[in-house]
């Protein structure tokens, strides 16, 4: 494919949200023909999904169930958004793809490590991406931030299903995003733990050197 | 496990609905502990991924992403209601089960078998029912009778998004069933184009002879 696929990853409250905005603008302003797109979502079907997903009150959702309801909405994603996003030579910007899975599900959850390798290619048929930003943050630091507690530790507002996990639930996540990133060559792990500005520095130096490997392998 | 795991499967209009309340009343009067329930759905998480697979809205849901939902709403189905039904000892009836993602995504969709069988292992962990009945009917008469249409043919209602897809695919779902009927012993195939009374009697005399089996099994 002609295209850029690239993830952004990490625990919650790294900041991935905030980060993939402004590389966004970014490239756009540097004449790339962006799409930028998130998960579970990112498609009608896949907002449906989500919202399930995340709803609160379903406190008795299945790992299992969870697993394949993550990697439907995946499926539909691929296939409506960013397959024909590739195909037309874009750079697809995802927040969070299949490593979430492995690190929410397999880490955290503690489903098989296999078993979900072997539905995430089912659902992604094979689809990699090419770069993989993980931004990585203390488990701690990042729920205080993602459920926006005040500097003196009360909340300001309430997570969502799975930011309401246990703090050890979270730390596990961490340490399989940790695990991932040494497999496979196209992860970038970025420290967090930095001001937005600092964070986005690092994140656009990286990614310029990717783009002078991928323009030097065509 | 103590109890019985039945399943109705069949192509629409069959009148799976109508036997299986009148399955559930006789073994009630009989003395056993009966749970009904159905597919997709049977939970409140899976009640929630049957409105979206059954969404005339969603036009555009992908063959995949149909399968994953299916098999998300029957790992929470199993987990929750069957298998805990199960193992106190009860008569589960369940309207569909794994045979109808072999049947209307293998044989309808044209989803590689293979890979379904793969996905149907992972989600029901390999409970399979002791004994299914497909109610068998031609295709246009199945669909003439799920669609309501009158006997000029004009529809009454609308169909789901299921029901409204072309004969032909219905042909192939119809085709499907009676392959897998072919392939296990826990399968009764009953001639369901005959009327509701005529349909249980012959109903309720299989489900005897298998009751008596596996009374003797014990």
């Amino acid at each position: 494919m002609e295209g850029l696929f690239i993830t952004l990853e990490g625990p919650e409250g790294a900041g991935k949200s905030t980060q993939i905005e402004l590389l966004n603008s970014y490239l756009t302003k540097k004449g790339y023909q962006v799409v930028q797109t998130r998960e579970p979502g990112g498609t009608t079907v896949g907002d449906r999904i989500r919202e399930i997903l995340l709803d609160n009150n379903l406190n008795n959702l299945e790992p299992k169930t969870e697993l394949l309801l993550y990697c439907a909405s995946r499926a539909q994603h691929i296939l409506e958004v960013i397959k024909p996003a590739l195909l037309e030579g874009k750079i697809v910007l995802c927040d969070r793809f299949s490593d979430a899975t492995l690190a929410y599900q397999g880490y955290g959850r503690k489903i098989d490590i296999e078993l979900i390798q072997q539905i995430n290619r089912l659902s992604t048929a094979g689809l990699k991406p090419d770069l993989t930003f993980i931004l990585d943050i203390d488990s701690e630091e990042g729920l205080h931030r993602a459920k926006g507690l005040d500097k003196d530790g009360f909340e300001l507002g309430i997570g969502d299903r799975i930011e309401n996990e246990k703090l050890e639930f979270h730390k596990r996540v961490r340490s399989g995003y940790l695990d991932l990133a040494k497999m496979e060559d196209r992860f970038e792990v970025i420290d967090a733990n930095h001001s937005v500005d600092d964070i986005f520095k690092v994140l656009v130096q990286k990614l310029e050197e990717r783009l002078v490997e991928n323009e030097d392998s065509k």
